[in-house]
């Protein structure tokens, strides 16, 4: 779709806002029948779902448990299945480690080891982040000919290990470890859809993505409230705006249903200041589902509501799971939503005369 | 999908007529919140939805706009980013060119230059079309070795240019030229479907697209009666009738909702003629959304209605876009609704043992 898309795009001033939900998506609790999303109060983004064109987005496909990876991939317009990353760049992303082209990231766990050497632990007792900076130190005095060995500590038993290939040598690495990759060529954002792109997210796995395809990651602070005030100070200076919330999936993934509920009650009082700025586009949805009932990422379809002047509001009045499925977007794969945000920004031009 | 079909078609006597209303979808007007559609008093076509399946047909992807030949080829169960029809192709049918297989075809216009042979006005001051009609002469004296050159006016300062190897050499024109085209070549409608398939259409441009992929263009008139006079006529000939009214679309492209509101009365009216006829299959659509807020095409997907004995009538009542949001047939791609009006026209056996 990218290759189709780019050769559509035209020039605009239209300001584009997505509001990602971490884990948005949920699951009824069998005691009320009623999902997170139906049982939390939710003003705002239901007047908002009144207004706009709504449906589900579908990540990977129907079935697959998306990771955050192939979440925000989708969202950005990347086919998941086409462009993927794989856990060491993640990982790496995730420490804001400064990951280069032709890098070999992969993830590491320290674990235990009997006398025979046969592994009995794979987290090795989930030992302490102090012991953990301590290991990775001695593994980084290891030298390899040709490649520069960067061992970083991430928390508890997992570290990250870079393979850099030497500059003067010109070698190049090949992405042959298993389960690890090289650090993935992905089609530019900001160029594909012509937009001034910035990524104004809490947390630092997040701003390695919107990175990794070339977004700017605009400083913030460490709290929704500093997000939104980030935005505000930058409007002028870009076109398009993802901003991350994380507390959605903190909720779910711990399995705490009414954790759940109050974050999405405080992401809808957040709405009217995004609102307030006037986007011609504003676009919630989320990465993937976090059901608190699945206390993980879940496979289910995620709510999205895009708004703007020409969106053709549908009947849906709830941003719920299953108001969303009875809406005019229908359940479509995530990697079409940034067209019909294009589209919606009048930034594409017709396809054939 | 039209290797699947054509094994699969069975012949059968049942007529399918198709009714394409060009730029059939629109967008809430924002005083009343209410569509073309569902401003129109529309008591057939809501009568003909409440019989019918009712869906929305997208004819590219969702965000893109289409260009009305992607448009039709949609609608003919064509997948429009598999076969693209170029700009010169789409200006030679719309002026009735014959155009043949092999021929090139470029859209031109006539410019100013100054008197560096910088171009200074890309549409020669909007020229008028007698002196199109002059310059077009001048430029068909020109001979290039091997190849007939035709320069046709089309209108003010629009031509078309068209190259065709002459038949002696047996040379071959390669598509080379950007943003032009070489006729494409197209599964040929009547042989895939096995329908005895004709077009009525006052437009040329439209009779232009159903002949390039090979239905039959029916002589008719200037109005949407003179093409309901020539349906009548040739009712026992033919088992397939693509007829096409065009006033939605002029009066969106011209972005006055009232006009557009008239213009799909006027088509309501007309809905108890065809079914007088007793079509098997009797399908109303479009081929892109003229939203009357756009004043020119949109990216929305388009109400769909198919009617047959077979066709499982399902809860929409309605002939408009939010209605159809929530019939049976869902968001579909556009070249998934000929197998399914062959299927109610029983015209495709079952697929596998």
């Amino acid at each position: 779709m990218l290759d189709v898309i780019a050769p559509l795009v035209v020039p605009n001033t239209t300001k584009i806002v997505l509001v990602s939900l971490d884990g948005l998506g949920g699951l009824p609790r069998p005691e009320t029948g009623r999902s997170e999303l139906e049982t939390a109060s939710l003003p705002n983004l239901s007047q908002l779902a009144a207004d706009a064109a709504c449906g589900l987005i579908r990540h990977v496909a129907p079935g697959i448990t998306p990771g955050s990876g192939p979440g925000h991939l989708g969202l950005f317009g990347y086919d998941p299945l086409q462009y993927q990353v794989g856990r060491g760049v993640l990982e790496a992303l995730g420490i804001e480690f400064d990951l280069r082209a032709g890098d070999v990231a992969a993830r590491g766990n320290f674990c235990t080891v009997d006398a025979a050497g046969k592994i009995i632990d794979r987290r090795a007792g989930r030992l302490a982040t102090e012991i953990n900076l301590k290991l990775t130190e001695r593994l980084r005095r290891i030298k390899l000919p040709g490649v520069e060995v960067f061992v970083e500590s991430v928390k508890e038993y997992r570290f990250v290990l870079v393979l850099r290939a030497r500059a003067r040598g010109g070698a190049r690495l090949a992405a042959g470890l298993s389960e690890t990759d090289q650090l993935p060529k992905l089609p530019r954002f900001p160029e594909v859809f012509g937009l001034r792109s910035a990524a104004i997210a809490a947390y630092p796995m997040y701003r390695g993505l919107a990175k990794l395809v070339g977004m700017e990651v605009l400083k913030t602070g460490t709290t929704f409230d500093d997000e939104l005030a980030t935005l505000r100070e930058h409007w002028d200076t870009h076109d398009f705006f993802f901003v991350h919330y994380k507390d959605t999936d903190k909720a779910g993934e711990d399995g705490d249903f009414d954790a759940k509920v109050r974050a999405l009650e405080r992401l809808d009082r957040a709405i009217p200041e995004i609102r307030a700025l006037k986007p011609d586009v504003l676009i919630v949805s989320g990465d993937h589902a976090t059901p608190s009932v699945l206390a993980g990422h879940g496979w289910q379809p995620v709510p999205v509501l895009v708004w703007s002047r020409y969106c053709g509001a549908d009947g849906v009045t709830a941003f719920t799971e299953r108001a969303c499925g009875a809406g005019s977007l229908g359940v479509m794969p995530s990697q079409h939503l940034m067209p019909l945000v294009m589209a919606n920004a009048l930034r594409l031009t017709k396809f054939g005369a």
